[in-house]
């Protein structure tokens, strides 16, 4: 199996890295625009060999994963669309998925031979250098076919994933944007801006921060252009999300006048907190 | 030294572990509302002995230490007020400083005995189960004396939060709660808000939830009693830092609009973060 991974990124890296040590694929082609983190993915087995060519990377590709911000994809698809040949897969791990589909659909040659995907398993980290051979063991990888999706062309997307020990699980494009626009860009948005409204504070002293804190700025750290690329093309999800959010945020600083009623919130977030999570924890003070 | 412990649980219970344990207390009285915690409490050895009485609680104790929500500080400041000697010191684990030390001020006989503190060891476990002799090592504990406090006082405070592994830092009452509003009670109430408006949208499938949004999660599962407690105290810093955050939040979702203007904030986002944590990660992709 030749593989052509656009964007050598921590994702792209990763799965290069997984594949090639285990055998799926024969050959992988790095393509990227940064030398110095091609030739880092290179010196750490990610790929066999790179290009900074998508064109030239696709020729001759049993599989092409399309690792790049969202907003990038129809640009990369339009220019690799005459390149790909018929019986050639592609998928990518685009975090939102409609917006990669509608592209799909419009630009490539054999749509049918486009797999919609997504790995979760991103981390503030990015780069070759971050790559991880066991980054999807034992996480998920979406995918989301649609009708005119071929069988045989899900099927080697699917092995693909199953070979890094992901564990594989179908949805439609719109429902994946909209569970993703809760449990994971609303998230991100929240912590971008609390670490601008921190950051924006002189009296401040992040010395003081502690766990909860840490956590938020660590997600505040993520890659500025993928995110610009999510909530730009998640946008109508995110504003339902941001709106619905932001009316629970105004409510609980009304209850600081209402203490009972506060306490109460608090208790109902716990309780339905810990129904999700499944936690045994008690409380007893 | 006889330590009485008002309030055993996680907090309370672990520095009574960590005292009996290092020799500095010969002897911890706890005192608590439920007999299952206080038993749990023993038989952990948090507690010599326990009673659900504060007023025997600190008879012919050398230092007090409560650990109660912050609302319940001045009702147990109250009952043993009269019941302290002169050279009982005093002090509490509270995580606001102003509204602690106004109670005490008012309360207690000996207010210039009263030291306030805040050991900033939370986690969202409470309890004597979930007591950790080592919860304080290496971990930050605030003392906020004022111009009043006696020296020997806060000296004597002092080296039993020294004797636990923490790290002794002073600031007033006033400028503990401004930075705490921002650093920890802030992002506890945007956690609490993120998961209502997640629990309460029946399209979300938290099962698809990944690291960001189990930290806000996690968070989200902390005390409500506790955290009304804070909320209601800290109210003032509160509002002004949910307002800025607020704003940053609109920002960043009207310049969704402005795909270059949403990076350059992204991107000045995460290098104020960067900067703040001193990180050395880069990006590459």
């Amino acid at each position: 199996m030749r593989i052509a991974v656009i964007g050598t990124g921590l994702i792209g890296g990763s799965l290069g890295l997984r594949l090639r040590s285990s055998g799926f694929a024969e050959h992988v082609v790095g393509c990227g625009r940064t030398l110095e983190n091609l030739e880092t993915a290179l010196a750490r087995g990610c790929i066999d060999s790179f290009t900074h060519d998508p064109v030239s990377a696709v020729d001759g590709a049993d599989l092409v994963f399309l690792s790049v911000p969202v907003a990038t994809m129809p640009a990369i698809m339009g220019l690799i669309a005459g390149a790909v040949g018929e019986q050639t897969v592609i998928t990518d791990g685009g975090s939102t998925k409609q917006d990669v589909w509608d592209a799909a659909r419009t630009t490539l040659q054999y749509p049918n031979r486009f797999v919609p995907g997504h790995p979760i398993a991103g981390t503030e980290n990015s780069g070759a250098a971050a790559a991880d051979g066991d980054l999807f063991v034992g996480r998920r990888w979406i995918l989301t076919p649609v009708e005119a999706t071929d069988a045989d062309a899900l099927d080697r997307v699917k092995t693909m994933a199953e070979q890094t020990g992901a564990v594989v699980q179908t949805l439609s494009p719109g429902r994946h944007d909209q569970i993703f626009g809760w449990v994971s860009h609303l998230p991100h948005l929240i912590a971008f801006a609390l670490a601008a409204a921190i950051g924006d504070d002189p009296d401040v002293d992040l010395e003081f921060g502690g766990g909860g804190l840490n956590d938020f700025l660590r997600i505040a750290a993520s890659d500025p252009v993928m995110w610009r690329d999510i909530f730009v093309a998640n946008q109508a999800v995110l504003r339902t999300a941001v709106d619905q959010y932001a009316s629970r945020l105004n409510l609980l600083m009304e209850l600081v006048n209402d203490p009972e009623q506060l306490e109460a919130q608090l208790h109902r977030i716990r309780d339905s907190v810990r129904a999700a999570r499944g936690s045994e924890a008690d409380d007893k003070s």
